[in-house]
C-alpha cells in the first residue's frame, strides 16, 4: 500500500471474487450463475438503451422500480436498485450499523460481510452454525445488534423458514435485520412480505442468479419507505447515478419476462436434485440446497485437492480455504450436461484415489 | 428519516443531481450531456456483451483497462476503471482522507466534493476562488491536505495550466492532489503524464462528457502503481464487479473510435465559440470555458428567472441556488441547431424584459 492511504484502512483484507478465467474454457461452476443466457426481451431492450448512452440513467431508476415492485408485490417507493446486490449489501452497512449498532452473522455465510462491516468500521460477532450448518434461531433472539441472514444461505445452501425469520426479526425491533435473498429463487421462501409488518426489516435480492444477469450488475433493497429513503440518502450521497441504462432496461426486459425466470429456475432444481442424487450414490455428504449450488464433502478426497483435480481436468468449482469447510466444495449447478460431466469427472477422480 | 439511520449520517444533505424530465420534450443543456450518440463500434459491442450477461464481469476489467492506458499513455496497472468518475472521487475520499488527512477544494465548484467529505466523515476547508473564478494557486501550495481540482473548473469552466498544477503537487508531497479532468477534452491541458513524475497524484477522468457515455456509467483513476493498490484495496471492499459486461465493451468500442471523439469535442468547442459570441452579443458576461457547456450571466435578467422563463419555452439550463454564483447559469454546448435555439429563446426573453 502507498503512504497515503488511510490509516483506517491499512489492515483491510478485500473481498477475494471467484476466479473468472480468461485463457481456458472450463467449465464454470465456481461463481452461481445461471448457465442460461438473458432472456430475448433483456437482450433486445438492453441493445436498443445503448444507442442512446449519450444521456444520464434516470437516478431514480422509475420504470424498473415500478416493474420490480409489481413482481415482489410491495410500492416502487419500497425498493431500491443497486449496481448488483453488493451495493445495497454495503449501504445496508452505511446507513444502519456504526460503533453503536454492531453487526452480527454466521460465521459461515457470505465472506463479504466481515469485509463490509471493516471498511466501514463496524464491529461485528460471528455466530457459529450449529454443526448441521443449520442457524439456531435463538442465538440471534433479543440480541439488539443488526442482523445480516442469506437465506438460504451460502455457501451451505441451506434455507430458514419465513416463521423462524420472523421470530428474530420480532424480537428485535429496534435493530435492522437484512436478510439477504441471493439465492430465494430455488426454492427459498421469500420474507418480503413481511416488510409491510415489520419496519426493521431489510430484504435484499440479485438479478445475478435466476435472472441471468451476473454481468449486467442489479440488485435491490425491499423494505419500508423510512428505510428505503436512509438507503437512498446514501445512494444519492455516494453515487447517485448507481444503475446505468443498459442494465435498467435488460432489468424491465427480464421482469416482462417472469415464465423464462420460473422455467430456468425450475431446470436448474431438476438438476441439483439430479446431480445431489448422484453424488450421494458416489459417497459424497450434500447439504439440502434451496439455491443453485450444492455444497458437497467426501470422505476420501480432501476438499482442496478434489477442487484442484476437477480444475485440471477443466471443471472450476468453489473452495474455502476457511475452518469448518475446508473439506467441502460449492458446485453451482448447471445445465444437465454438464452436471453429467462433473459426475464423469469426479467418478474417474475417485478411481485414481483407490 | 428512520429511527435506525446511523447517528453519523443524520445531519447529511445528499447530492442533488440535475433534473431529469421524463414527460416533456426539453432541448436538455442542464447536465453537460454530449449531444452525440455514442460511436457505432461502442453501441455494437454493447449489443454483443448484452447476449451473455449471464456471466459475471471481469472484475479486473483488463481488456478495457489496456486500451485507456494505451489512450492515455500509462500502463494498465496505472488506471482503475469504476462505476462512473463519482465512484472514483468517492473511493479517493475514502482512501485518502480521513480526519488526520482533512480535505481541501474550492468555494465554486463541483458540488459532490462537500457531499464525499460528510460521507466519509473527513473534514474539509473551501477556498475561496478568485473574483474572476480563477484559482489562486499560492493558496494551495504546501497547505498539507489531500487537495481536489476540478480542471478545467466547473461550473465556471475555467481551466488552470498543468505548470500550475504542478506547482501545487510539487509543493504538497506528503498529500494526495486529486485532479478531476471530467472536462479536460474540450480544450482544458492534462496532468496524466505527470503521474510518473509524482506519486501523490491522481487524475480522475469520465466517458460521460466527450465520448458521449453518461448513461453507461464508466469513470477512470490514473495515478502510480501505489495509488491504484489503494483504490483497488477500497474496490474489492465494497463492490469487486463495479463495471458490468456492457459498459466494458462500450468503453472497449468508444476507445477504437478515438477519431470519432474528436470530431465531436472539435464541434462542440465550435458550437461553444458560437454561442459564447452570440451571449456576449446580447450582453452577457460569459467566463473562458474549456468545457462543454457556458457559464453565463446577464446584468438586466437574474440567473433564476433566466433559468425558469427557458424552461417555460423548453430549454433547460442549469442554475445554482448559491452565493456567487446565484446570478450564472451553466449552460451545456449541445448542437449548432440548439445553440441557435437557445440564443432565439433568450432573444425573446430579454426583449420581454425590457
Amino acid at each position: 500500500m502507498s503512504r497515503f492511504f488511510s490509516e483506517k484502512y491499512k489492515k483491510l483484507v478485500p473481498y477475494t471474487p471467484g476466479e473468472q478465467p480468461k485463457d481456458t474454457q472450463y467449465i464454470k461452476l465456481n461463481t452461481n450463475e445461471s448457465p442460461f443466457p438473458p432472456s430475448d426481451r433483456a437482450i433486445r431492450y438492453a441493445s436498443e438503451a445503448a444507442h442512446s448512452l449519450e444521456l444520464y440513467s434516470d437516478p431514480t431508476s422509475s420504470v424498473l422500480c415500478e416493474e420490480f415492485a409489481k413482481a415482489v408485490g410491495v410500492s416502487p417507493d419500497e425498493v431500491l436498485p443497486t449496481n448488483g446486490s453488493d451495493e445495497i449489501l454495503n449501504f445496508a452497512f452505511m446507513a444502519f450499523c456504526d460503533k453503536d449498532h454492531p453487526a452480527v452473522f454466521a460465521d459461515i455465510t457470505y465472506g463479504f460481510y466481515p469485509v463490509f462491516a471493516d471498511i466501514n468500521g463496524v464491529p461485528y460477532e460471528e455466530i457459529p452454525l450449529n454443526p448441521d450448518f443449520t442457524i439456531n434461531v435463538s442465538d440471534y433472539c433479543g440480541i439488539g445488534k443488526t442482523i445480516f441472514i442469506a437465506n438460504p444461505n451460502a455457501p451451505t445452501g441451506i434455507a430458514l423458514s419465513v416463521d423462524k425469520i420472523e421470530k428474530i426479526i420480532a424480537s428485535n425491533p429496534d435493530s435492522v435485520v437484512v436478510v439477504d435473498e441471493a439465492y430465494v429463487d430455488f426454492g427459498g421462501e421469500s420474507c418480503v412480505p413481511l416488510i409491510h409488518k415489520y419496519s426493521n426489516l431489510l430484504v435484499t435480492q440479485t438479478f445475478s442468479k435466476s435472472r441471468s444477469m451476473a454481468g449486467a450488475r442489479l440488485g435491490f433493497g425491499i423494505a419500508c419507505k423510512e428505510l428505503i429513503r436512509d438507503l437512498n440518502t446514501v445512494k444519492y450521497s455516494t453515487n447517485p447515478y448507481n444503475v446505468n441504462r443498459m442494465t435498467h432496461a435488460a432489468g424491465i426486459g427480464i421482469l416482462k419476462d417472469a415464465d423464462y425466470t420460473a422455467k430456468n429456475c425450475a431446470v436448474i432444481m431438476e438438476n441439483r436434485e439430479f446431480a445431489s442424487e448422484e453424488l450421494v450414490k458416489l459417497g459424497f455428504e450434500v447439504t439440502e440446497s434451496k439455491t443453485n449450488f450444492i455444497f458437497a464433502k467426501h470422505n476420501d478426497i480432501g476438499g482442496k485437492t478434489l477442487y484442484e483435480k476437477l480444475k485440471a481436468r477443466g471443471i472450476l468449482v468453489r473452495h474455502f480455504e476457511k475452518p469448518r469447510i475446508s473439506e467441502y466444495n460449492r458446485i453451482t449447478v448447471g445445465t444437465r450436461h454438464q452436471m453429467q460431466a462433473l459426475i464423469q469427472a469426479i467418478k474417474s477422480i475417485l478411481e485414481e484415489e483407490k
